[in-house]
């Protein structure tokens, strides 16, 4: 029986720098002890106050239909957050509620892209990208950011890349590099935006994780609002991964036909999940500062131990769970390193390959253990690679 | 800002039947006592017993990512169920878990139709369908079956229709008729398939609301089960429509790529929710006779009561949650009777055209209220449309 291309093509072939993800997982299936740090998953679990809130919706009768937009309270509540956050007057008719992130990105895209259309991203990227933009229809064209420029990327590209396009998707914080977007990169990325006539999808779920300089939303430039659709969810600054509860932010004219696409695609977000993410958004920042604690704990450890030696290189760890670290002095690429890390000390980190073919000679190591064992772990990495670099010459 | 054609022509203009609808709504929200029979929804809440299994989960840590494609023991569990309920061999590779029916409706057709290919699909149909089959990029190309046959399709129809289509949708038993298609409507609906080389999507939401005779699933047919994806939720064998949790069962391969799918339009489902619904599926069947019992009993309640008048018509009443009622006889169409019963008797029923063109003439009786209420509703309703039939013809 015949598939459709659409979902036979939705990813490429082959290999992708995701063969040593899965093969540490078997490892760990098979019951060896590897230090995993691969994946952007908090090691805690929601806040029980979180989870209170959502049985209490679920047994106060909260079980039925939800709104398909999103209940009124976390339509308001998202929508207070980002005019507080940004200053952008918001209201509920300017916000879907999606389940999820990831759900808000196809939707975003599906939204503005028709089949043929060009749809830009940058390289590195998140590994769903490209085949979230193909299963809206669009062609995936991908603009390479340079670990020289600290992976901002530069006007000048997207601008060259842009024939036939009709959006943008960017991260900040970014998603592999841990790089923030700068004022400078972003009003770039808006000039050339209304310069294009390109719609720009913000993804901005790592927003409350910042720690250098500040997060800037694109929707606060100039003329920006009207054409950028920002994605954000409660899994990063909330710990609630799991709840698939995210959103959409944009036009009202855009949001409308959003929800008419919702009607079709998920019917709407439980109404208890929505109550328990009103709840924590409710909750204070202090909430939100307790989960972002332990990154920005980290990310100071890896600051220090990476300053002690000369190998390894660090991308400025600006924002995200993530570091970006250059392994190219050890003469090995991202996933060559990352397979005989993982054979020779049991430490599971990503390939930059797995996020294309920008950060290729870079791995991605997630803040996602508790201190001590993540300073051991990042001391080994450098050990590691300082024996490789040092090694001598294979007379050949 | 230009959108995407497939979002803006996902759904037609003008009316469609759900403005009576939206003024019962309007007329509540004002203050009006109206007695609601629209919409698919239970009286009753999500049992107790399956909220604290949620609750259980979540506290217990199943708040973090879950698989994509579901947890195992939730698809063990469906594929189990599907096994026992109609003796086709199902694996956990045959299921993919999702967040509800409407998304598992979206996924199996973006899965077989390409741009441009048809989709079929049954007039009188649940509201969503053909901006669903459209959403997936495809033509959506009605059928329409007729009263006279009690609104059972007919297998010569299909093939007729069946130039350029990919795929067929079903639905038994049938929102918005409440008819069960017979062995013999599916055979000969199985055969076209394998003759067309059609999909067949059959989405049996309903199959625990069996009135008369019984639900068969058409994969049960013979060379059926590789080219047959089966649509199923917890929305209504449980009253779980607000936990959005469904699921596609269908060949391993479709099942495979569907998971890629997922991973870029939703990315799983909740873990404490899928806990939830193992549970739900694993209490036994008490559970789910005792959440069918109301729609049972009222659909006695019905038949005697339209027993005792000769106006209003009963289409054959053999399951799922509501009644369809040809008021032909009142000489007026299903909006325009809704819309007067509203008016006179604050009672909210929905007008068969709001399911299409076929079901013109009719209205839509949903049994969730209370059996007291909803049997004064339906005599109401009955002496209403007696009124109007009897009433003297205006000389013009």
């Amino acid at each position: 029986m015949k598939l459709s291309q659409r979902i036979t093509h939705l990813t490429g072939g082959g290999s992708d720098g995701w063969d040593v993800f899965y093969r540490a997982r078997r490892m760990i299936s098979d019951g060896y002890a590897v230090t995993e740090l691969t994946i952007g998953e908090h090691d805690v679990r929601t806040d029980s106050a979180i989870l209170e809130a959502m049985d209490l919706s679920a047994r106060q009768g909260h079980t039925g239909y939800a709104m398909v937009p999103g209940t009124d309270l976390l339509r308001d509540t998202v929508a207070a957050r980002l005019q507080a956050r940004t200053g952008v007057p918001t209201i509920r008719h300017n916000v879907l509620i999606t389940p999820g992130g990831q759900s808000a990105l196809f939707a975003a895209h599906f939204a503005v892209c028709d089949p043929g259309d060009v749809g830009l991203y940058l390289d590195p990227y998140y590994a769903t990208y490209p085949g979230t933009i193909r299963g809206a229809g669009a062609v995936a064209r991908a603009i390479e950011t340079t670990s020289k420029d600290a992976f901002q990327p530069r006007a000048e590209q997207i601008d060259a890349a842009a024939e036939g396009a009709v959006s943008l998707l960017i991260n900040t914080p970014n998603n592999p590099t841990g790089v923030v977007y700068s004022r400078r990169t972003l009003e770039g990325i808006a000039e050339v935006c209304r310069r294009r006539d390109l719609w720009l999808i913000s993804d901005e779920v790592y927003d409350t994780q910042v720690w250098e300089g500040s997060h800037i939303s694109p929707r606060t430039l100039p003329e920006m609002a009207e054409r950028t659709l920002v994605v954000g969810s409660m899994s990063k600054s909330h710990a609630m991964t799991g709840s698939r509860c995210g959103w959409i932010v944009g036009p009202e004219e855009v949001i409308s036909h959003l929800i008419n696409l919702a009607t079709h695609t998920t019917y709407g977000v439980p109404g208890f999940i929505q109550d328990a993410a009103s709840f924590a958004l409710n909750a204070g920042s202090a909430l939100e500062e307790q989960i972002a604690a332990p990154f920005r704990r980290r990310r100071e450890l890896a600051v220090d131990i990476l300053k002690a030696q000369n190998t390894v290189g660090l991308v400025p760890a600006q924002g995200a769970m993530y570091l970006m670290l250059d392994i190219r002095a050890t003469g090995l690429g991202g996933e060559d390193f990352a397979n005989a890390l993982l054979d020779t000390h049991a430490i599971a980190v990503m390939p930059g390959e797995s996020f294309g073919s920008a950060a290729a000679g870079h791995i991605r190591v997630a803040m996602t253990i508790d201190d001590e064992r993540f300073a051991a772990a990042l001391s080994t990495i450098c050990e590691f690679a300082t024996d490789l670099a040092n090694r001598p010459a294979v007379a050949s």
